[in-house]
């Protein structure tokens, strides 16, 4: 991609995230939303303005998903999440349970091999914690409890996610699995997270009082991103997730005094980027395959809404899982949602594998881009639509 | 570039960058020098860690660039840019005619043809102005009468650049140049900039008033970053460089209301991006062509030893064509001495119609690096070591 080209995508990402998400913002809704719709216009199926294949603007994407998570972790407290963590696991594995075995029952009542229910039904499992989480940013409540149990069971969600992938993976290549093999990935991925957490902490007080004592300019904010960026890298080098690794590096320099300094040069820096992934994720839709009026549409069209009502029904539903008093569960299965490209691996693995066919395929995209837009709106309701005209400050403007 | 590999190049670069430039910095140089030795360490030619030629790097350095031109322009003050109008035509204009005039001399007394001549003659002519301005920033030392000079000389040198590189495209391919094709060129070039200011100006104080009435989260900084990225493509379609569109952004943007917001936002941004062009243009470097116990290296760097000389003592002496009281002549010249990748471009051109040999276009190379090289430490001395100490800020820190 020439640089020209690329600068005139990126101009086009920024104008048509930062307008459809003031659209939002006015409408009371998520800019979030904003974003997603403007990168469904300005995407493959409409407008044809970005390229969100190109390399560079994927990368980018990546690292804007990267600098959210991190953002998050950072305005995340680490000992509330771990108060929560009993609720998140309950809600993140009925989060995935309901789903799959909803997903799995259905493709068997619709005739379909068991490998194909299989993959459909791990298709529906996988939460979307990009999506999620900054709807929570973009409404205000980041810090309410239930806030905390949803980033919780998002994160756990993502890790069991890496789980479920290698299993499917290995049984659309093998039509068995292992448990050893099964035992070691649940281990690495739930591993390196307490790893990260507890000898992040004492690495990242180290980081900090090293960086404070340096001279250069910028070396606090470029310091905490190569630290959030080195967390990804181990979290890939293990298998797990990058994002997981960002957000582990948020929540470990939360901890340490300049707290507020990195948040502070953060902010610009996500301001930036986080829109960048958004837009990305909706030019990847291609609302073309929604349209009534293309008669080979209509079956895929069914067959989506029924898959799309599933999900929605089996992940909000695991919210009343959850116990514990004063909290409004049902705003707690509705931001669990968002799927989000987990979904589509693995329909590709198993689109690749032929256990999927392209029209579930087509289904599975549209359970994506269904749920993805349910959350924002439902959740502006539930939330309190006060917070929403805040403009999506993770938090309060300077005085 | 899969997205692992990219995150593993961006943490190699930045901690390279921060550690070199935090060297430099203790040494009491300007950052900028370490950023650009990391990036020889790290690059093509001794390590090998990084790979500056890869789409995704590439795109983020020259992003890199247009914000540290951006940053620069937002720091300059049109009027006093344009009171210094004349004597930085007179600094710009010598800067070119006599590292031109010397080039060729040198290249015809050595036996080459005219049109080899015309080619090294031109290559030596274009001052970098982004490693320019990068020393003047990290000496803390862009405000004053000679950074100011020095700036618009190296805007209208990047000018001229784009005319003198069309002049020797026209004559690799044909052998000839038409007039009225020349005079295009130049209009349109010197046309942009003042159009731009004007028009700028008047969109600008629009745009800003827009931007502070919206209500999305970074719109002030997202909506001037896009101010500055249309500009730069502005400047590309009419066949101009993006970082004068980028530069002339900042300038009329520094005379609206929230300039100091803009420059605040502005700064995390720049401080994660700017390394990155440094240390990529430092990767790009391949020292292993000055190795003096290769044989076949000895006549290029007799060759390039003799270029070097002359590319260094042409703009050094241009700073004495300069009139006026109380200016650090020796200073303005030093500081139009880095030559940047656009004298590798008028290389290259000669190279590909065969009018520029392999052994003069690494002599090119060669003196590229030299110059910019020579840059940091001459300045560092010349406007006093003193700020060096200040690690490069732009503006005072905060209180």
């Amino acid at each position: 991609m020439h640089f020209a080209d690329f600068l005139r995508d990126l101009v086009v990402i920024l104008v048509g995230a930062k307008l459809c998400g003031e659209l939002a913002v006015r409408l009371r809704q998520p800019a979030v939303l904003g974003e997603l719709v403007g990168g469904v216009v300005l995407g493959v199926g409409v407008l044809r303005l970005i390229h969100p294949h190109e390399p560079v603007l994927h990368n980018l994407a990546e690292l804007g998903a990267l600098i959210l998570l991190f953002e998050i972790g950072l305005e995340c407290d680490l000992h509330a999440l771990l108060a929560s963590g009993a609720r998140a696991l309950v809600l993140g594995v009925t989060g995935i349970v309901l789903p799959f075995v909803a997903g799995y029952g259905l493709m068997v009542a619709w005739g379909e091999p068991t490998l194909t229910a299989v993959f459909i039904g791990a298709s529906l499992t996988a939460t979307s914690i990009g999506i999620t989480a900054r709807i929570l940013a973009d409404l205000g409540a980041l810090s309410s409890p239930e806030a905390r149990i949803v980033i919780g069971a998002a994160v756990i969600d993502d890790i069991l996610g890496i789980v479920i992938l290698s299993v499917v993976e290995r049984l659309g290549a093998t039509g068995t699995v292992e448990l050893a093999q099964l035992a070691r990935i649940v281990g690495l991925a739930v591993g390196f997270v307490v790893v990260a957490v507890v000898v992040g902490q004492l690495a990242a007080e180290r980081l900090v009082s090293v960086l404070q004592r340096m001279r250069s300019r910028g070396i606090l904010i470029v310091g905490s991103l190569v630290f959030a960026f080195a967390l990804a890298l181990g979290a890939h080098a293990i298998g797990s997730a990058t994002i997981i690794g960002a957000f582990t590096a948020g929540l470990v320099l939360a901890r340490t005094d300049p707290k507020v300094d990195i948040e502070h040069a953060l902010k610009p820096i996500a301001d930036l980027f986080v829109p960048i992934f958004f837009v990305v994720v909706g030019a990847q839709v291609d609302v073309r395959i929604l349209n009534p009026l293309v008669p080979a549409n209509r079956p895929v069209i069914v067959l989506a809404l029924v898959l799309t009502l599933v999900a929605i029904a089996t992940k909000w539903a695991a919210g009343f899982a959850v116990t514990g008093r004063n909290l409004r569960r049902v705003a707690m299965g509705a931001a669990m949602v968002p799927r989000g490209e987990v979904g589509l691996i693995f329909a590709q693995v198993g689109l690749a594998s032929r256990a999927v066919t392209p029209e579930l395929y087509a289904g599975v995209v549209v359970v994506v881009m269904a749920t993805t837009f349910f959350a924002p709106p439902v959740l502006g309701v539930l939330f309190g639509r006060r917070r929403a005209a805040a403009g999506g400050e993770l938090s309060p403007p300077p005085p």
